[in-house]
């Protein structure tokens, strides 16, 4: 069986970094071999730049925004993503290329062309497998976020039209799926299992 | 008159800053407004990239070098180069799109196409009114080098693909000039102060 690239997305604190645990831990003991990973970062450089995207006292404009997120998954693609799933480990990542069309296409008002043409060009094409949408209703995402970074402080409204795009958008993706993300863990993570095609 | 903008580009050691310096005393002493300024820098994120650029433990992929390249020069342009004009101030910039073109474009690769492109972008089509080229032979840029950065310790051999394309690439500037590296840095200002319309 061919290794799954499987993305999840979300808004900030809809428990991604939790699913991508439970989801390492579950496939590791059906003895698949998994590489977790998250945008931005995932790589040195990738971290560097993940500190000066989330970091409150930047300020930059959207186009800066979404050609440092879009240079970040080009190392990213290039340095983790396609070497492992070529060494046969399934890759899991946090964010990809909807968060792109999510946040700086739709929220950030930039439009869906300009990203997507970007984002083909930095990923050479590589589509996940599959997305999991972890779903929150934009008042429980705000609410769970505590010491809020530069996306998170951008307030309700800013929530409420990055979920209104996701939901929207999660078709033009290859294996799209919502998901419940006010479950518990566990169960979500069953849930999540019982999309993909398990050995 | 209108304030110009004008660019100076050349290997690193060709004597760029001080040609800002001795160029932005020239103008003031004849009540020109000017702001220097540089890529990548400018702004404080921009001096940020500049560090992850520069610096010899970074390691990255020739796009992933030029989106962030492009990333620096939007912000660049959005927040100093295009206020500045519009305030009236004449602009002195060390290095701007033909970088793009003769580093990555070229020396890196990548072709002009999308180097291009993603200028165009970037820069909303703001071009310079004058770029002039500091050229120096590239055993001579080597040797002025010391403590080299990561692109200065490409070598000789990336020294000489980068003045070729320098060479090659002026023409499709606007009011493109090749002056001599080598001239002390008093002459050389004066050979470039001869070339621009001064009040």
């Amino acid at each position: 069986m061919r290794p799954l690239f499987v993305v999840l997305e979300g808004p900030d604190a809809s428990g991604k970094s939790t699913q991508l645990e439970l989801l390492e831990r579950a496939l590791n003991a059906r003895g698949i071999a998994v590489v977790s990973t998250r945008e931005p970062g995932g790589t040195a450089l990738g971290e560097r730049l993940r500190e000066i995207l989330l970091a409150r006292s930047s300020t930059m404009h959207p186009l800066t925004e979404l050609l440092l997120m879009v240079a970040d998954r080009h190392e990213h693609v290039e340095e983790v993503i396609r070497p492992a799933l070529e060494r046969g480990s399934w890759v899991l990542c946090s964010r990809y290329v909807l968060s792109s069309m999510a946040y700086q296409g739709v929220a950030r008002g930039l439009g869906l062309e300009r990203v997507q043409a970007l984002n083909t060009m930095a990923t050479g094409g590589l589509r996940p497998d599959f997305t999991f949408l972890l779903d929150l209703p934009p008042e429980v995402a705000f609410d769970r976020t505590r010491e809020r970074d530069r996306f998170e402080g951008e307030g309700l409204a800013f929530y409420a039209r990055v979920r209104e795009a996701y939901v929207r958008l999660l078709d033009t993706q290859s294996g799209g799926h919502i998901v419940d993300g006010t479950l518990p863990p566990d169960l979500l993570c069953q849930r999540i299992l019982a999309h993909l095609p398990l050995p």
